[in-house]
């Protein structure tokens, strides 16, 4: 198993508008070998800086199905739009990879 | 849905110890309400710094069945020895706590 998840740190007054962006995409990771499940979390909010710090939460069988889906026309069609909205954004998105060492 | 990460960044050369510990572990948390999954996770490796990323990684039905295991003696029961092996850690474990905002 295997956990994809991206850091979002969104500014403050954006969240609504950041999480309507993940409810209305079109997404179509059910179709995708290995995928297993997604969620959108929220995660602390950080009164300093003023941001929210939100992750997109995906589940594969393997390591090796989520590699193969950033290289495919679906992943590509995933994220035509993603550099639109840059308002809402502290930065850029933080990429981190898990493998499962206990679980399945 | 609600999920409990904890994030362990190990010292180079203690990664199967820290696993050993993990797999080792008496865990009763199949038996805590709201319990869904765990999962020992293994992130990034930090070559500058010498140490590996872990992250322990609890699927809850909501953060409130997360929250009254905290306050449960069966809490208390899995935490009793987390003080030790003391060389494996670089600095303290930290925290993370993520509601999903999409998805069940």
């Amino acid at each position: 198993m295997y956990i994809a998840m991206n850091r979002f740190t969104i500014n403050k007054g954006h969240e609504d508008a950041f999480e309507t962006v993940w409810r209305k995409r079109d997404s179509k990771l059910e179709q995708v070998p290995g995928f297993r499940t997604f969620h959108l979390l929220k995660g602390a909010h950080d009164e300093e800086n003023g941001t929210t710090l939100y992750a997109s939460h995906t589940i594969w069988n393997s390591r090796e199905d989520f590699v193969n889906w950033t290289k495919s026309e679906n992943f590509r069609e995933a994220h035509k739009n993603a550099g639109s909205n840059k308002g809402m954004y502290s930065g850029h998105p933080n990429f981190e990879g898990f493998e499962a060492v206990i679980g399945e």
